[in-house]
């Protein structure tokens, strides 16, 4: 994905044909059970290169015919529906103290959805990264008993990582310059199928595109907050990544020079002013807001139930300190909707209107520019469904699985 | 260019036919002169494909037969080439105190190059609607009179544009809910070609994606400040419009809560600090900012030349603002380049380097996400070109002028 001069709309006339298989298999999975020539007249290719196009999507596994013959005027003609079951993609994402696995089949089927121990701080990459491999072999193992073949492997980190799967910083897992694509390569052998490193908000956005109630929505984003606060943007039906693939950085914005201190060693950044452990040290001043969160964030919410004035101004407060924050976003980006994930999302009942009304006071547009922001309905593990899901979408884009031999 | 709703790499399957007929416009722009049989080696589209598309480009007049053929073996091939002598694309940009239309042919070629005065100021719609329909008009008659075919005509705003053509906010023009594109189809009889309406500094930075020294690079921003400061970003080789297609606002992102007045009623905001009437308020203590600062911004620059202290002083600290904004830019977009525009470009010497620092200090990626901020080659007339330039561009994605009778 390096996007350097790419050029407006390349001319890649060497994947016309991949991009037309991608189009037939599109349309196979919107149609099915359809024939060829139905193909033919709902994509204008001609009849001769659908047949060619289905014979190697057939080839791949991808499609199949169901012998299924439609009564109408004319020959009876051979119905195509997708073969999925040949295949998994597999995601995993690293949480505050554990990482999870998930695996789904090309009609987005959760087949392994795991969970293991995983060591936060520095120094422990050794572990980390025994951790990493180990879940994601189980997980490649079980597909392949399943007698599926592994269509890729994408791992979700809270941080900054390049195009080739180099992690180049991630302040929460204290990684730099760390090369994770390579060394989970190393540690599966050189498996066949492709192992993919990226920014743990931006696989929650393609989750959120195409599960859930906002699935389709063209310009979004999915602010994830169980480690610093980031965003996947989905602008125009695409996720932007920007020219190195670090786009979507809000934790380090600096709301107030005047704030309080932030781990980066900056002030007022917006992570430490709306981030969850800033968020539960203003609603329980006697914690110590540290590790997994989960705990205090329910207490926090339970308190708001009940209507504790303290705890509804401390999200209030967190509420602006966001809408503060996410105004960057709606002046530049101008999304339709923020969706607020993770744990962000439970306490959304009583930060979401302070940051709405936050917004559209420091947005130009009217009304926000049309922006809302609603919490998340995708639960825990979005990283890894969209991990998961990304690799399924690249066969959308014509990056289509050799030919079984 | 409504994308609500329009999913995740949307299906248009009627649209294939289209695509394939931009993908040879494209593929003959690049090799002319080429025979049928290279367009079919380049592209993977098979040879009657390619006969019928080529033959519909024919019929539209954008390729032509040469009737040369190549010496080598087998039986010699009709050449073709691009026919663009029929057409023009007209673009108007709306200055300080003037309004200035180009006209350019397929391959770019400037065919109108004019400039009128234009009044600023509000409750001046009338006279402003009047200067800009009259402009359009004469470029209109002086490319039929050619005996070229309009494709379209496209007005660039300094200000928040929907996708309708209705200009929603101009704080410089004072506009606010102008349904520009049905007053201009009324102004010119409703013409045959489209009109548009766009932001100024997204049509600066289409024309910054095909001219200069920069054209092709995938992800960069340019920055406009004729107006107020705007952003026209590029992002994996296309424009950001975000929505509601206010995508790109900076002037008024808030970034000292207790800076100067800004003339949108809040403090602080970058265009206070670093937009052209604040660098001239700074630098030149004794004019009132007003109206065409052209003279005020060369006597600045022949100060700076001369290595006055005062007013280096001025532009290193509008400098730091102008990185302060962009910070925001870079965290969010992750853009490789920065492209100062209009009067900012003069300025870049004397600002870029403090813009830099500032940028690197600001952006959580290591050196800046990669992103240098330099002055862009456009010159005057950049939102002109690149309205008309926009339009060519609708060609290459299949929207295509109808057959010519």
């Amino acid at each position: 994905m390096t996007t350097t001069q790419s050029g407006p709309k390349a001319a890649d006339f060497a994947d016309v044909r991949a991009t037309n298989l991608a189009v037939v298999l599109r349309c196979i999975r919107d149609r099915a059970p359809c024939s060829r020539a139905d193909v033919a007249t709902a994509t204008g290719l001609n009849k001769a290169t659908v047949s060619s196009l289905v014979a190697d999507l057939i080839d791949r596994r991808l499609v199949r015919e169901t012998g299924r013959t439609e009564h109408r005027i004319g020959r009876p003609a051979t119905m195509l529906v997708l073969d999925g079951g040949g295949y998994a993609a597999i995601g995993i994402e690293i949480g505050t103290d554990s990482v999870a696995a998930v695996a789904l089949d090309l009609a987005g089927v959760e087949l392994v959805s795991w969970r293991r121990a995983f060591p936060r701080g520095s120094g422990q990459e050794k572990t980390q990264l025994r951790a990493l491999a180990t879940i994601a072999a189980k997980a490649v193992a079980r597909v392949v008993e399943q007698g599926r073949q592994v269509l890729g492997l994408t791992v979700g980190v809270p941080g900054l990582v390049d195009p080739q799967g180099v992690v180049r910083l991630s302040t929460e897992l204290g990684w730099r310059d760390l090369d994770l694509r390579g060394e989970l390569r190393k540690a599966l052998r050189s498996p066949t199928f492709d192992i993919g490193i990226d920014n743990a908000a931006n696989l929650a956005a393609l989750a959120e595109q195409r599960h859930g109630p906002h699935a389709g929505v063209a310009n979004f984003v999915h602010v994830t907050a169980d480690g610093a606060i980031a965003a996947g943007v989905v602008a125009d039906g695409r996720l932007l990544r920007g020219a190195r693939g670090f786009a979507g950085e809000l934790a380090h914005l600096q709301l107030d020079p005047a704030g309080p201190q932030c781990r980066c060693g900056r002030r007022g950044c917006l992570q430490a002013l709306a981030g969850v452990p800033a968020i539960v040290a203003r609603a329980l001043p006697d914690v110590d807001p540290d590790g997994d969160l989960s705990p205090e964030v329910e207490l926090v919410v339970a308190q708001a139930r009940r209507g504790d004035a303290p705890t509804l101004r401390a999200l209030a407060e967190a509420g602006r300190h966001l809408g503060h924050g996410l105004s960057f976003l709606t002046n530049i980006v101008n999304p339709e909707l923020v969706l607020l994930g993770g744990a962000l999302a439970a306490l959304a009942p009583w930060t979401a209107p302070a940051a709405e009304a936050e917004l559209a006071a420091r947005t130009l547009a009217p009304d926000a520019g049309g922006c809302r922001v609603v919490a998340s309905a995708l639960g825990p593990r979005a990283t890894a469904t969209g991990a998961a899901v990304g690799t399924l979408a690249t066969l959308e884009s014509g990056y289509l699985p050799v030919a079984a031999r």
